[in-house]
């Protein structure tokens, strides 16, 4: 049943393509957007337009970019010795919000996945094999999500990895920050205890 | 702090001023974007860009439309004289999907809201009136929702259209199907009491 004009029913079709957009969310969004002054869906659409032309993958860290190597890995007040593997950009931005890591990344574009079809041939696992064997990479930190792909990865990353003459480190796993221990799930707080430090 | 590239931020920013989408789920979608064939992101943009040019107002109901008078005012199956009042297009689409209302709609775009700065003139309320004293109009279901503005609106528009010779009804108030009384809120349950109908 076609109810609303065809315009409007192709940008709902093309908003539900999105991860996380259903029909119905798709369909509030495009009523929305025609509400509203014509400049929104201009904007949104010409940044559309753009966003593939101009991003490319940096050929060293492999996170999205404009310039290749990326700002990250162009810095030379960065530590490029020291490289935090992530799965994706988002958990990069995750890592770069803390302020904390001044070292460069390995953006990895997805987790290990043998269902799925994801191998170490459809990761940036290789890249970050011979990174590791250029020899200018001292410390690997392991920065995969703390869930069964991302658990396997890390495994397969330190089989590999642990033959090279490089450190290999991981997150540290316990209670968030702010959290009641009493919410907190059996598994994490039993992480928590076994990883347990030295009160100062 | 600019991590991403500017494309990337630039499609951020404009994926976040849409309604319910923050800064994060924009982030998620726009590297969900990038991360898919280049034709998503190119059938978005066009979908986005052919929007506003297309689509008008129906100068009859003003509901959105390709053409005018819309389909479903063009339609000369349906019944001209019943016109349902709804607050925007989205209500439009909810009642077209029950199949059961073969009349003609009325798009108010918005309800009353004097604190947000929306009174009579802002929504198409005189249109409305103009509508129903051309005298093609015998009855006026009036669907607006069951909030405070909701509600506001109806009573205004009781009190205006009363006056003519038409018909007001509105939609009835109770139990939704399938759901269980005892979860039922306390005021839904007792509008459905207050309205109860003899059992067949």
């Amino acid at each position: 049943m076609q109810v609303f004009p065809p315009a409007l029913e192709n940008l709902i079709e093309q908003l539900s393509q999105l991860p996380g957009i259903g029909k119905k969310t798709a369909t509030r969004l495009a009523l929305n957007i025609l509400r509203k002054p014509p400049a929104l869906a201009r904007n949104l659409s010409s940044a559309l337009a753009d966003l593939h032309n101009s991003i490319q993958l940096c050929s060293c860290c492999f996170s999205f970019s404009e310039d290749d190597p990326c700002s990250i890995c162009a810095d030379q007040r960065r530590d490029g010795s020291t490289v935090c593997v992530v799965e994706g950009s988002g958990d990069l931005l995750a890592i770069e919000k803390t302020a904390v890591f001044r070292g460069h990344y390995h953006v990895l574009h997805g987790v290990l996945s043998p269902l799925d079809g994801v191998g170490p041939g459809e990761i940036k696992i290789r890249e970050l094999l011979s990174r590791v064997r250029s020899g200018a990479v001292k410390e690997v930190i392991i920065a995969t999500s703390s869930t069964v792909p991302g658990e396997a990865t890390a495994s397969y990353l330190i089989d590999i990895l642990s033959r090279e003459p490089v450190t290999l480190t991981r997150l540290a796993c316990g209670i968030p920050m702010g959290m009641d221990i009493k919410y907190a799930d059996k598994y994490t707080l039993a992480k928590a205890l076994e990883a347990r430090s030295q009160a100062h």
